[in-house]
């Protein structure tokens, strides 16, 4: 077939909205565990992330040996946290931004269960949170761990500069948080519920600087979040919390002024994942990103809030930018995503 | 926790196996496409393989920008060839070889779906189709869109050197296959039917070298296929097919042995997708390999023979190697993964 074809298909395509999934038996988060590095422990979250990254222990290893080691013990500390056993999880489901998703897969070698590998950049956690909780719904599964990572020095070498040039960060940059998480799903228990998700498509509104991804990712968490509103007959204001992953201050900026175009508006009860992470004297320019910047908060901060009654329902909204270093270089611009889940008090 | 502890209760625990889905609603093949390079379509597949790339389309694009186009391409054509348009599709399921998957999320810009992205290495098509069917039989979708693709060029110049430097390829090496490939999904149908799936687990039996994927993955497909035929109660003779990804010549020689010592004997039945592809005067070494290799001639030669009724019930497992250029500079053995699938001629 000619590709004008498929282009002249695709111009008179509707426009579609991503259809919003409602779990019948709304898997429970029954463990679950966050480590994160040392700047990360030193901001705003300091009380709620209670695992520091031992430094000394990673002398030795290289920067990705040491981003897969702190995956393993994640997801094998989640799992002692639902008190399993390594045998009790029946499937692994992680990616994280290396390439070829690695330091999931190394860490897969430890656990002898199936492996889901999946890639959404820094979307990833939710990803793996909405695919955990169709096959546990579906009845394919008892017990899903569902994992990410990233690691700041690991990052910043694939995708820009090796940090030993010291090359300067531009003001719409964002700094990769080093942090993993991992969440244990059960389709029994009293944890925390998630009770629907929302897929995202992929959105590419031209943005090509790879330094200002909080931007490029803002149309993409507002197609999803508007869609999953409209799906679910909510408004912003019924959440006790939107958190979306990692836009950082200027990203989240648009995506809130996008949201008013499409007549919602977000107030006190928004909160950007990477806009939160790290305070002003940190120097992170428009604050974090990476797979694990929502997934720590949403492992530790919302879930602790959760238990404690403060939230009763909150929206969690990762969002990822689907570029690779090569495709910046060939002056692509960056395809961008974002799937949301509802996470509800259980009983 | 401990690093000693999680060594400690990994060297205790019992090795499990994985679990085998059994579909309630087999989901129907409703739609596929393939497009392959100029070599694999001169090689044994030449009547099967309908649409060889037209190489003048390509002339201004980069390596990877030709893999992306001829993936919308195959797509779209898939779609089309469900009689069903774009906005039919409810959700895509992609991935492929290269960093953070550029070419499936740089396509599935084109189609305005939700979109889930997958890294299986060459085990992908497998994956697609294995969480595809997980969401059509589970009741979340309608209609699935699976697709995969590798390139002979961009997996060469990503994982191992440019091919402008003639680098010489050593006697285990398998040649990347340059195909794409999509099967569309329906909850219903005439097609052939996917009624069961293992998710196989990662497995490493110390193999380093990045030039002997085929025999670094031999016993990741041993152990899925070991499961699959344990937990479906079958012996390899009960199937008309059974399909490795790709292995290669001496990747299936070796798998072949490993499932001898597990009490399987595997017959004229058994073909390997990398060992079948090209003829011994097109120098491939080993044979095929790449998510398009598998892939490709899933669908293409076998759906052909099982709507054919030549085939009546079929096993497809792909095999991925789970690394990258880092890992292997940084002196790591390879995980490797295998993914398999039954296909059934519907009613």
């Amino acid at each position: 077939m000619e590709n004008t074809k498929l282009q002249n298909e695709i111009a008179n395509k509707q426009k579609s909205k991503p259809s919003t999934l409602i779990f019948k038996l709304p898997p429970h988060i029954i463990g679950r565990y966050v480590i994160v590095g040392t700047k990360e422990s030193q901001g705003p979250f300091k009380n709620y992330f209670k695992h520091p990254i031992v430094e000394k222990d990673f002398i030795k290893l290289t920067y990705e040996q040491a981003e897969c080691k702190i995956l393993e013990e994640t997801i094998f500390n989640a799992i002692h946290n639902a008190k399993l056993t390594l045998s009790d999880i029946d499937v692994l489901v992680s990616g994280d931004l290396l390439n070829q998703i690695t330091s999931s897969s190394f860490a897969a070698r430890k656990f002898d269960t199936s492996f889901i590998g999946l890639y959404g950049a820094c979307s990833t956690m939710a990803e793996s949170l909405a695919i955990g909780s169709c096959l546990l719904d579906g009845g394919y599964f008892k017990r899903v761990a569902c994992s990410t990572s990233s690691h700041f020095a690991t990052a910043e070498r694939q995708y820009r500069a090796p940090l030993e040039l010291g090359t300067p960060r531009t003001p719409t940059s964002q700094w990769t948080v080093t942090a993993t998480a991992c969440s244990v799903l059960s389709a029994s228990g009293n944890g925390p519920i998630i009770t629907s998700a929302t897929f995202g498509k992929v959105t590419d509104f031209g943005i090509a600087d790879p330094n200002n991804m909080g931007v490029a990712m803002a149309p993409a968490a507002m197609t999803t979040l508007v869609a999953h509103l409209a799906n679910t007959h909510t408004k912003p204001e019924d959440y006790d919390l939107i958190l979306t992953g990692d836009l950082g201050k200027l990203g989240s900026d648009v995506f809130v002024d996008l949201m008013e175009q499409e007549g919602y508006k977000l107030g006190q009860n928004y909160s950007d994942g990477g806009h939160m992470m790290f305070d002003i004297n940190q120097k992170t320019n428009q604050g974090g990103s990476g797979c694990g910047c929502g997934a720590s908060l949403l492992n530790s901060y919302v879930l602790d809030k959760i238990n404690d009654g403060k939230y009763k329902k909150v929206l969690f909204m990762a969002t990822g930018a689907l570029l690779n270093s090569l495709t910046s270089q060939q002056g692509e611009t960056i395809p961008c995503i974002a799937h949301s889940l509802v996470i509800e008090k259980g009983d």
